[in-house]
């Protein structure tokens, strides 16, 4: 197997495109998608200070790396979520990174403040991933508001997304459906813009960049996210993608270029986006953040479970 | 394992539905699924003649038994594809089935026409399947109008039509989408409504309801179809069905709800349906046949293979 484009050794063959690549080859090539998919998506410009949420895993930090090697102006911010040892070493790893790099790296941690996830999840007898959610999207946004920041950056890749999307066809959640894009505008000066630059990179595709640039990442799973369905539907997209090379992609850009009709449609059934949120978008009277619901799914959760943030 | 209806032992479990049948009650079960998609979908009345399509697989046969078991008046149509050998198997279950019903069946032979399917697909080197589907639309129809029936039925089950679903969704096929529904409506006198009376139940209870009412069927798998997409599309479903019971059911009964939202956002972008088809609806030039295109599909077909019906 040689390289297409240079003609040396390929390391990886990539059948979705029906190419493959030496290492440094390799690299230009998730350069050059991360830079299409920012351009495609109207992400970010130069200009744009960007803070990239950064968990210690492979995808989060390749993201830190490309956006770095493309030049971009980008802190990293690590949520400790708590959970015992895995979070230690998850933290350990974002804040290598930052250090081997020198650059600079924000960690908020929830055991210090008192609100660990899993406690939060027990004491409010929700599930894991859902309180783990709530929690990241406060603070990701709180954070990049402290920090002057107008975009956060997330390590979503092409099977996390393609995966959720199944599962919001597979029940026809409109509501999250019309939801589900590569970039969240931002709203007022409440909530800055969200994006995800892997979003043309598979899973496969990012673990390899990360090791042969040589990243020292978790290789763990998180222990809460045991038996999660979004790995069911990744199997089953993984099916379709080992006889149809490019199924995955072809299903989330299709899926994209339709959104505004799907959304419309969706509209017409239900009246616009937002409004089945309990009203219009306000600021929790807790603790003053961006919502549509007050208090905020944040301070409901930290009020149904006792534990407030210290 | 007793069955949720009498008491007594249980023969069949159904997660979908957290329930369990013993076989009489598994029967009424599948009575009452099928009654329940004639009811919810319109698809015909007391008062129809149906034209029950039968290959001498579980599915057909199913129907036609059920469907006769409901006290609707249906005669049967078999095709025979001229597929060798297992045309012949396949024949053979439709008529004894017929015989010992003591009810009519019509038989069609493509290899006495001079257009056995292998022949027109290698002719006019078209995939064998799609060559397959047109003949069998072609001569469905064509029977239907010659007999004075007003609906064609076939044997389609939930596990088909999940599938086809999927397949359009992952390429976004939207004049797919916007066609697919369990009844496609008549078009003037020229074609007759189609309906899918088994789109409530999955294979598995259909293939539970032949062997349970002594349906003798043709158990082996066309050897055309050999690596076909459908049987992929299926192979997810079933991973995802497996540790979310009704997934299947849900995807496809969200989307036939949500069916004429989808079908608008696809004329937004394309116009209405049909005019993407090449002109407006008439009948073909060749054969008389009621078409979007002259010569119809089937005649193309034929004209390109060199093999015209005798």
């Amino acid at each position: 197997m040689k390289c297409r484009r240079c003609g040396k050794r390929a390391v990886i063959d990539i059948k979705a495109h029906h190419t493959a690549f030496c290492r440094d080859c390799f690299i230009l090539y998730v350069h050059r998608q991360v830079r299409r998919a920012i351009a495609e998506y109207r992400m970010f410009s130069r200009e744009d200070k960007i803070l990239v949420c950064v968990s210690g895993g492979k995808d989060s930090l390749a993201l830190w790396d490309i956006l770095l090697s493309l030049g971009y102006e980008c802190h990293g911010l690590h949520l400790d979520l708590g959970i015992d040892g895995y979070s230690e070493r998850s933290r350990m790893k974002a804040v290598e990174f930052a250090q081997k790099r020198g650059c600079t790296l924000r960690v908020i941690s929830m055991e210090e403040m008192g609100i660990p996830v899993p406690k939060l999840a027990k004491k409010s007898r929700r599930p894991e991933c859902s309180v783990c959610g709530t929690v990241k999207r406060h603070f990701f946004n709180k954070a990049a508001l402290e920090g002057g920041y107008k975009v956060v950056a997330t390590g979503h890749n092409l099977d996390d997304e393609a995966a959720r999307l199944l599962g919001n066809i597979l029940h026809w959640q409109w509501e999250y459906l019309a939801k589900q894009r590569p970039v969240l505008p931002p709203v007022s000066d409440l909530l800055v813009r969200k994006v995800e630059p892997l979003c043309r990179l598979s899973e496969r595709e990012s673990a390899a960049y990360a090791i042969l640039t040589g990243i020292d990442y978790i290789l763990e799973e998180c222990p809460m996210s045991k038996g999660a369905t979004s790995i069911r539907y990744k199997h089953a997209l993984n099916i379709l993608e080992d006889s149809m090379p490019g199924a995955k992609m072809s299903f989330y850009t299709g899926f994209i270029k339709n959104l505004p009709r799907l959304s419309r449609a969706w509209e017409d059934l239900h009246g616009a986006i937002g409004e089945d949120s309990g009203g219009s978008f306000s600021r929790c009277s807790e603790c003053g953040s961006a919502s549509f619901t007050d208090p905020c799914n944040f301070c409901r959760l930290t009020i149904e479970s006792g534990l407030r943030p210290r």
